[in-house]
């Protein structure tokens, strides 16, 4: 009796050389698996599933974890405003997890022998993705061709030819990653450490001009009214957000950062909604939120967001940060106003009955209601007080 | 023989209120000092000192800190690539420290009997005077009328009037504090939690269309030259690039923030130079220090523009961040690419021989040169072991 | 009709002033309270009582809160491993807010116009008690005679006297603070930097010689038996196992820390059940928790102990950080063994369904099960990749 | 020509092994290097020099590595007070690194083509030495035969007994690793989570009774006197309270921690001039510094000991936490008695003229000097006023 092989499939390139590699060369049965995280639309399912058939998979299957993926990630992405060195919102990181978290669970189910994934050798993903199958089906068999074989694109072609496969062999110029969460573009600018991605390399182009203004409702944190509309479920609320900023070409920029194997990586990415949605909570809980509530959020969200993209979503310390972060998020009730512009968004202020900034208790720069001059005086005698000691002991000391 | 006070002035309503005050109500010989950190020009100077000598002050002096300023401060907020809430490079915060130490060291060299500033009961610059004051020269009285009696600006008008001072007694629209790090603006629309400050409210109005490119050259994190333009001193290169980008209308945002004395603030800001170096020297950053560096430069970093934001710039503590934030600069040398656009600018990338992102070593989603397929699979196993024992423990435990 | 005050008795010299000052210098109704927080017997709390009725109080009342403190602080000190400055379980701080949590409380249930507090202007009390009250019971007026007029002792005992009011004025040689997660002692070695409390100023005498054996049973996170005996609340575990270790003279020392005012003050304490519960739960957390939980429980617990100890208990973020905590609680099962010594204990080791030290996985030092010694290779090889860059990129470049 | 291979050469049975095995299976000219960092005497140098000849190695070499080992560790972890989980000085793990450090500048010099260690598969010193190798001298070949074979005891005896080698095989009961930063102690209790060594397994016994007292001086947080003694070097200070404190038995612990491989691992250490000299260097620390400083000092040295733990010793970040600690201990200087008992020891307090303990300024607990009790009661306001909003806006937005 053939192994069974799960292989994570995107229909690309790699992942049809890997189909037929499993299947022909190594003599696996091979079930592929697609995850759809909000990236793909029926469309390019239906194509991807016809080239899975067409490559002669035992099997295909597609699962849309769009709403899980929300659910297990991005809410706490969210809590936590998490932007990658201040600049991205993680798009590929987040969603490469949940795509392994169901490929791991697909081939526990299915007592696979092995998992396949298309992943080079020089990326983040062959480290989230064989992370993840070791801890949740530990044993399993890994196999990544294209990694292993240092494979070109130049390789792949021929061999698929060999094998008469007939399929768009076209290179294109920009590789694109998209999911609910953003999108990724990487192509000859990003590979080197000057120059920006030309507007035509942009998969959403721009076509508004003007202006537009879009209302946020959160309550308790999640996003679940725009503009008076309400949705089922928080993914709904951030694709209508995505179809109204996407094409003002907003949530577009360049991420330089470390990749888990050490290296450096460029990469561009568009993420209106993410961006739009980010902002306009982390407004909401600046006025909503104590200072210390703000920058404890902000240390435990930096590194949940490292962690993540480094691959470690199942250390049980990011189920202790959520924990925190879902605390954080009681009040985080109210509304955003947000100013969409070609390029650019600008948020406008909140709304909250849990607001601190009460003018009940004080105008800042301009009137004093719940103290006195003199509760000043003294708070800045008392907290200043160590170092004009330090300072007096210092200077009796070296005079 | 009359006590000697120091009163910090501005040549504002609520200082030269303070000086009659100063003089005829509590018979002090009054010193006004102002302290340009890079806010004013020769003819603002001029007019302060005219103001001053017109209320029939004892001296008047100006200090031109704006060197200084760099020197002691801006330069470890670029180090730190430091926006407070990620949004404001606490320009008004830094300033006034500039201000409180310079007033306090002139108050010693006169030695003075008594401080005054005209700060308000409901803001941060208060409690900056009172805690440097308290600390540089201990024991000293230090005098805030406006603070002490809670004064309107109705009633400070009318005593003036009383004292037959003449001046423009019209209140402006907006509240405006320059200085070379940013200049903040606050009015209507910022003492609430919702609206955006009209275009006319921002002192640098939007003169320029279409798109500009500039240079910035950092040396061990320092600004020398911007465009193929050497500068005597990074405080130039900075004004320079103010006189470009401001009229882009760079920079513009509110920000709302955690006050000293807990309320919360919110306020407009329009500092082009200092995001456009921010963001450029970040981005150097990211190419040329390891992981951790950044990683911990920021939490380090955002620890001393809060603590600066509260006054305690003369903690020992400050000084040991700055010992590191300064070690950190070492490679921090190269050549910055940034696109501005109105409203808006895009850092195009970076040259630097420091550069970690070296094809030599592997490019980033393509190909590996230093290390094999295997490699990265032991480092999975390994990095992912941990969890994995977790797991199975676990598992083992619970069934 | 008069005005009611709540003062929080402890029926030593300067509470018992504050009774006659208030009665009948200020005109006061005084209701004393007293809150047990595990540090009185029924005897003392007697006599608490007898005293505060001889004085002529309007009403006496004594609540205890020893649950509640374990319940609301306690728990939490002891999920965190908590030690201020690495040496002490915060038996005074944690202690001081739960009386004044309960002190505002009455206050708030009689509808009290005033509260009054013996505290000194010296110490860290007086805080605590002004901030709980301002926060919980706004506006009320707080009293706090012995700060205010900086009265000596003598003074006290001169008015008390006065007043016709027979006591012990005979000053004990140390001044003891005792509850159930502590007794403080300060004396006279205590105020100077140098000099260690002598044998007969601990409260508790070392009575035991040789060694003993406990066997400590945790369950998530919580003390519930002790040498296989059973107890209806941590409380109770607690106070057996100082009854044991306690006459070892186990868990004294003296701490060097920072008031929240500024100055830094010097105290003994002896804590043996807080020592030998923090160490052991702090014991088998190392074998059940993942590297990363330890780590940021140990940031988390420092501020939160810190936070505490300045009186800000009721901070919001507080309640996010007792959320984290109580997650990372749900493996911390087990059992610990801890040998008692004259003056200090030995953790002998844990038992644990839940421990991470199994040899399934591999033996320390011995042999590697789960993985190959490739696998550790090629994981040396990724986890120095940066710095090996790092190195490579600076050498091409300096030389 | 035959290729060179450096091993670093123990003299026990795995280096001894590798010897043979690199020379006679592998076919190399082995270089053998002992590198000292405090735990050899002359004897013991002297033999392993005899057992490396004897093995017929091409060359053998000593280095003694003990105060380059201070300069360049130690004096770090001295400055960061580092106990790793509260518990362990680093003794192996910082042993280590300076090893490996010597070990790859001696394979650099020799321009050697493969260096080999002895390490198993299974513990944190493979990773050390792997990664440090990969660093400093990119591309040279590791060899680990003890590892990659995992041999077992039996078979290292009975191939070195087939290659006529005659040394002691008796399996030594526990596996000690003696620096000058703390000995380590392995055996069978530590390979089980519960169990401790017995009195006989420690290297040093107890011969001491009574008690003594130290007095240790710091200048800028280096140890340079000891008892009025001064030394050449801080090396020689730590040896002499070596001397004094061993023979208490002080310092004895087991340390459970997380390997860098992700097992957990237990080990027994004996350390008593490591904790002596940091437990008084923190007392000291105490007094002199402000509350930030320790603070920050504590995370910043936290992560340096495991940093340094997990062989990252190379990072640049560790040179700028390096440049932190050192700014730190600008006043830390001054003197601080240590009484030792067996089994424990006391710090009893310090002098330093740099002490913040001053009572100028106010007595803990007792008298306040420099402020009054209207500036705390105004601080309390000010320090509690965004809790007391919060709880305002809350009980507003919920009744």
């Amino acid at each position: 009796m053939k192994k069974k092989v799960v292989l994570a499939f995107s229909g690309g390139l790699d992942t049809s050389y890997c189909v037929k590699y499993l299947s022909e060369d190594l003599g696996y049965e091979v079930h592929t698996l697609t995850v759809n995280t909000g990236g793909f639309d029926q469309a390019e399912i239906k194509a991807i599933e016809d080239r899975a058939k067409s490559l002669g998979v035992a099997s295909h299957k597609t699962v849309d974890e769009t709403r899980n993926y929300y659910d297990k990630v991005i809410r706490f992405l969210i809590y936590g405003n998490v932007l990658k060195n201040n600049t991205y919102p993680l798009s590929v990181s987040a969603e490469r997890m949940s795509q392994a978290l169901a490929t791991a669970n697909y081939a526990g189910a299915l007592k696979a022998d092995a998992v396949a994934h298309g992943s080079t050798g020089a990326g983040n993903d062959q480290v989230r993705f064989d992370m993840i199958l070791n801890i949740l089906v530990p044993g399993i068999e890994i196999i990544t061709p294209i990694r292993d074989m240092k494979l070109s694109r130049e390789e792949e072609i021929s061999y698929l030819k060999s094998k008469g496969v007939q399929m768009n062999f076209d290179k294109a110029m920009y590789s694109i990653n998209k999911g609910i969460w953003g999108t990724s573009v990487g192509g000859k600018e990003t590979l080197k450490s000057l120059g920006m991605l030309p507007e035509e390399a942009w998969p959403t182009q721009v076509t508004k001009n003007g202006t537009e203004t879009l209302k946020l409702k959160f309550e308790k944190g999640e996003l679940l009214e725009v503009n008076d509309k309400k949705f089922a479920h928080p993914t709904e609320a951030i694709q209508y957000i995505q179809s109204i900023a996407g094409p003002y070409g907003i949530g577009r920029d360049v991420h330089v950062g470390d990749t888990i194997i050490g290296i450096k990586g460029r990469v561009g990415f568009e993420a209106a909604a993410p961006m739009v949605v980010i902002k306009a909570h982390h407004a909401l809980e600046k006025h909503v939120l104590t200072k210390w509530q703000l920058s404890w959020k902000d240390q435990l969200a930096q590194f949940y967001g490292n962690w993540l993209h480094e691959g470690q979503y199942l250390d049980p310390v990011m189920r202790d940060i959520e924990a925190f972060l879902t605390n954080t998020q009681q009040h985080v009730t109210g509304e955003v106003h947000v100013q969409l512009h070609p390029y650019r968004f600008q948020v406008l202020g909140i709304e909250s009955g849990y607001d601190l900034m009460s003018s009940k208790f004080g105008k800042y720069g301009e009137m004093n209601l719940g103290w006195s001059g003199d509760d000043v005086k003294g708070f800045s005698k008392i907290f200043g007080n160590q170092t004009m000691i330090y300072n007096q002991v210092k200077a009796e000391k070296e005079k």
